[in-house]
C-alpha cells in the first residue's frame, strides 16, 4: 500500500487557531498575525477543552494505491469525510493484482492455496469478459483481496477521529497500516495540531477495551486504583 | 435478497407535517390534533417549495438479507444513514453463499465459470481457517459476489434522495432492485410521504443524464422546445 | 421550557440490539425472537466495547417550547439531528414573550430592567410592523431572550453525545435544563440504553475539563494517583 | 458586512479533476500531470452526470463579520458546514453594534424607534453586567441585530448547494448578500469549479418555487409548453 498526503489547507495550524481564536474576540482573528507560540498555545487549550470542532478548518487529501476491497469496505464506513474510488463497474481488471494478507504469506502451503486461488479468479473474471459479460457483472468474482485506489479527504477532527479507532492495536491489520502512514504525514506538516493523535489510548489516559495491548492500563484497572 | 421493513417512526406523516406545520405557529403543532387532510395538504405544500428537512423526522429501518458485498460497499457510501453489517471479520463464512448476476447465469457456459470459481474459492477459504489463518484474513479470498446482511436506517428525506440515485435504470441492477423493494414497503405505510419518490427524473420532470433511458426526455431537449 | 417527547422507534432497545447483533450473524436477527435478558447483554456489551453506531437505529423526537432564541441558536449548532423551528420571517409574534433567566430574576433591580426592556421591544417591534417593516426585518430588533419552539429529532447515538456536553454542570443553564428534561424522558422508554448516559464525567470515569464541578476528579487527578 | 476568503484547498481545480479522474484508472491520478484543458472537461463532464461528491475533495474557509445573529441563527443550520463563532457568553459586548436592515432605514421614522431601541437595549445590557448578572445572561436582552463574527469553512460541494438557496431571490436579504460576496470570492480562484453556481434556477433550468422572481419561467411553465 502507498499512501500520499497529495493536499491540504494550507498552515493548517494557523487556520485552526484564528478559527479557535475568534470564539473570543469581537472581530475575526487576522490569520496572519499569529505568532507560532500563540498558535501553539490556543491548539493546545482548545484541544484540552474539548472544543474539537474549530479542528474542522483544516482538510487534508491523500491518494492510496495498492489497497484492497475488504479494507475500503471498511475505511468507506467513516462518514464525515469524502472519498472517490476506482469503480470495479467502469474500470476492467484483467491482470491479478491483490494484497496478499502476511499471515497467509508466512506460510508456504497457505500462500500458495491462495495465488493459486487468485490466479484462477482472474482467469475466470476474464473469461467471463470475454464471453460478453459486462466488467460490472463480472467483477462479482474478484476476491476482497483485489487492489483499488482511493482518494481521501478528512478534516483534522475526523482524522483525530479515525487515528484513535484505528492506530489501536485491535484494529483490523490493513486499516492499521494505512491510518499510521497517514498520521505520520499529517504529522509532518502540522506537528501541534496533531501531537496527541494515536490510538484513543492516547487521548483517554486508559485502554477502553476490556483487555489493553499493553500499551496502557484498562479504563477498569485505572479506577479501580484509584 | 430478501428486504424487510423491520421498524419506523409511528405514524410517519403524521410527524412529518406537525413539524412542518410547527414552522408557522406560536407553539410546537400538536401531533394528535391533525386531520387526514391537512396531513396531505402540508406534505405535499411542504414538498413543492423544497422544504424537505421537515422530511428526517421520520426514519425507516430495513433489514437485507441475501445482498452481495459488491452491492453494500456502494450501499455504505451513503453516509447520511445508519448501518449494522454482518462482520467477516467475526463470522466464519464456510459454506459457499453468493449472489450470481443474471447475465452471468443465463448463459450456460459463463454460469458454468462462475459457479465452479465460487466453490474453489470456498474450498480455499476452508482451507486457510483449517491452517490457522483466521477469519479476518482467510475473507481476503471471498468474492464480491459473497452473501452479507445488513441492517439500514434513513430518514425519509434521505430515502428520497437514495431512490431518485438508485431506482434510476442507470443505477447497477443490484443496489436498484434493492432499491426499489424499499420503496415499495415504505410506500404501503406512508403513501403520501413517498408519492412522488423514485428516479430522479420524476422529481425534475427531465433526466438529468445525458442520454435517457426513455422514461422522461432529456433536460436538454426539454429545455431546447421552450 | 417544556420538553414532550413526541413520537419514537418503537422498542428502540430491541431495534438497537437485533441491530448489533446482526453483526455476528449469518442472516439479520429477528427482533421479535430476542429476549430481554439477551437485549440488555448486547447493548451493554455494544456500549462497553465502543460500538455506538449501533444506538443510530433508535430515533426520538421532542417538541420543545417557551426555549430562547439564545438558546436554540446553540442547539443547532448539533449537526447530527433533525429540527424544525418557528420561523420569525413567516409568524408575527406581537405579544412580549420572552425567558426570564434567574440571575436577573432573583434581584428586584435587574429585573425590572430587563423587564421594561422587554416590553419596549416589542413596543418598538410592533411600531415598526404597523409601519410596514415585514415580520422579516422587524424581528431584527427582537431579543436573545425572545420565546420560540422547535421539533428536536436525534437518534440514541446522537443523544448520548448531546447528553455528554449539554447535562455538564459547565454547560450552558437553559440548554442543560432541555438536555435534563430530554434525558429523563428517553430514559422511561429505554432505559437499558441510557443507563449510562449524562455528562461526560459519568462515562469516561473523570471530569474532562481543567476543573471539576466536584461530581468526578478531573483527568489529572485520577492519572496522577495511578 | 464583509466576507473574507481566508484559506482554502490550493489548486482547488486540480484537485477535484484528479479524484474525479481516479474513478476510472487502475491508479490515483497524478495531480500534477493533469493539464488545465483535461481538468476543465472532467470538472464538467463530472458536474453534468451528477458526480457530485468529487467537490468534496476542495474546502473554502470564510471570515465574516458584521454579520447579524438574525443571519448566523439561520447559516448555522447548513450542517454540512463548520463554523467557529464569536461566543456572546465569553466576550463582554458594550458598545451598541448591529445591523440596520435596509427597509427600516429608508424611513426616518422607522429608523429612529429602531436605534433608539438598539441604544436603550445596550444601556440595559450594561447595567445588567454592572450589577453581576454574568455576560452569558446579559445577552438575553441583545437583539437579533446585534453584529457578530463566524469562520466558516464548506467544500465546494455544500457551496453549490449553499448558493443554490441562498443566491435566490426568495432568500432572506442578508444571507443572500452573505452567499452573493462569498460566490464571487471563490469563483476568482476556482472559476470553472463554479461556473454553474448561483440560485437553483440555474442548475435546473427552471424556477422550483410556485412563483418566479422572473430569472426563469417555473417548472410548470417549463413543463407545459414541453
Amino acid at each position: 500500500m502507498t499512501v500520499k498526503l497529495i493536499n491540504y489547507t494550507p498552515e493548517p495550524e494557523k487556520t485552526v487557531a484564528a478559527a479557535a481564536y475568534t470564539c473570543h474576540l469581537r472581530k475575526c482573528a487576522e490569520i496572519d498575525k499569529m505568532s507560532g507560540e500563540k498558535i501553539r498555545k490556543i491548539i493546545r487549550a482548545t484541544r484540552n477543552s474539548g472544543h474539537h470542532s474549530v479542528m474542522e478548518h483544516a482538510s487534508f487529501t491523500f491518494a492510496v494505491d495498492e489497497i484492497s476491497r475488504a479494507c475500503t469496505h471498511q475505511l468507506v464506513r467513516h462518514r464525515m469525510a469524502s472519498f472517490s474510488q476506482q469503480s470495479q463497474r467502469y474500470v476492467n481488471l484483467s491482470e491479478p493484482d491483490y494484497v496478499l494478507p502476511e499471515t497467509i504469506e508466512k506460510n508456504s502451503k497457505t500462500k500458495k492455496f491462495f495465488e493459486s486461488a487468485m490466479k484462477d479468479l482472474w482467469d475466470v473474471y476474464n473469461k467471463l469478459t470475454e464471453n460478453n459479460i459486462p466488467d460490472e457483472d463480472a467483477r462479482y468474482v474478484l476476491p476482497n483481496a483485489a487492489k483499488t485506489s482511493i482518494v481521501i479527504t478528512m478534516n483534522a477532527r475526523e482524522l483525530y477521529h479515525f487515528f484513535s479507532l484505528r492506530c489501536c492495536l485491535k484494529a483490523q491489520w490493513e486499516i492499521r497500516d494505512m491510518a499510521n502512514k497517514m498520521l505520520s504525514l499529517v504529522k509532518r506538516v502540522a506537528p501541534v495540531l496533531f501531537e496527541d493523535a494515536g490510538p484513543r489510548c492516547k487521548q483517554l489516559g486508559y485502554c477502553p477495551e476490556s483487555e489493553s495491548c499493553g500499551l496502557m492500563p484498562t479504563k477498569k484497572d485505572v479506577l479501580k486504583i484509584k
